[in-house]
């Protein structure tokens, strides 16, 4: 069986997108497949009593400094965003599922990940969402059509409810079979236990 | 002016204890000076609305993995501690500053860490610590004397409200110049912070 590991994300969870800038050549690199895993990191935190760092004001000051520095240090564009739409990810995160289901995922993650953190989009507005689709080549009626749809949304909670089980706290997450590594900072870690694992 | 920078720790932190072990050589490499600031951790926390990640259970868990494997990476003894005295590391924290004031400060932070987190013993019983601190060399009487010299506890207050003015919320902390690292995995950032600060 070839390698493979899974990341667990939320596209309203900034160390998700800088995780997710990264995995792909990481992936390369370790000759491993990517299981992408929506989850919807609200009710991760909400079943485990897990807080977003946001919740603290100094935290959150210096998590806006370890983004800037982390983003410099990969090259990549990020600006903090401000919407209120980011306290609901549910809408943005079944989408993700429906584009798995329609064959539309990487247009649609990449879109999703970029219009929130490096364009700083409000997608809390329908307009601007549907912008940002159909810049990415996206039916965008069709996709959010898709999102109602309950196998969808039965996915994405089976999705969140595996994870939680399986000891997920906080996104981005990896699993490499049952080990598990949080943050965008374990790519060295997640290496070792794909070599391990034969 | 020689290149500088602060270590902000609690011997009740094991992550502190895990950057504890490579502050020496990193900052050989940088070039730079170790200023050491011992800070009452819990007061930090009260302080900023923070919370130990072991409160919650499943980051707890998690913990202890990315403990045991940075210890692995570094190769160094690790256990976790079960001792109630970790809930209070006062008298702990005015012993390292009452050291620093006797020039006893290497001998008695290296063994304090050591028997917290290498020997996983319970610093709360006397005889213990008692024992710890002679094996290190120390005349434990006289340092448990100084430790509750009134000037002792007030530089123990000092720092860590000023650690707190300065943003810090967590152990180990750095800085260098106002620049805040949290955490035993940012030595390469404060690298680039050294470089900087010419």
């Amino acid at each position: 069986m070839a390698k493979s590991f899974e990341f667990l994300f939320d596209y309203g969870s900034p160390f998700s997108y800088l995780a997710n800038i990264q995995t792909p050549g990481f992936a390369r690199r370790a000759g491993a497949a990517v299981i992408y895993r929506p989850i919807l990191l609200g009710a991760v935190l909400k079943a485990t009593g897990n807080s977003s760092p946001m919740a603290v004001p100094a935290k959150a000051r210096y998590m806006a400094d370890d983004l800037r520095r982390w983003a410099a240090r990969y090259g990549v564009e990020f600006r903090m965003n401000p919407y209120p739409f980011l306290g609901n990810t549910l809408p943005l995160m079944r989408g993700a599922v429906a584009a798995q289901r329609v064959g539309a995922f990487g247009a649609y993650h990449d879109a999703i990940f970029r219009a929130v953190w490096a364009d700083g989009l409000d997608l809390g507005d329908r307009g601007v969402l549907g912008d940002a689709l159909r810049r990415a080549g996206i039916d965008a009626a069709t996709l959010v059509a898709a999102a109602e749809l309950p196998e969808v949304k039965d996915e994405l909670r089976r999705n969140t409810e595996n994870a939680i089980a399986r000891g997920v706290f906080g996104a981005p997450s990896f699993l490499v079979g049952d080990e598990l590594y949080w943050g965008n900072d374990r790519f060295d870690f997640i290496a070792e236990a794909l070599a391990r694992s034969v």
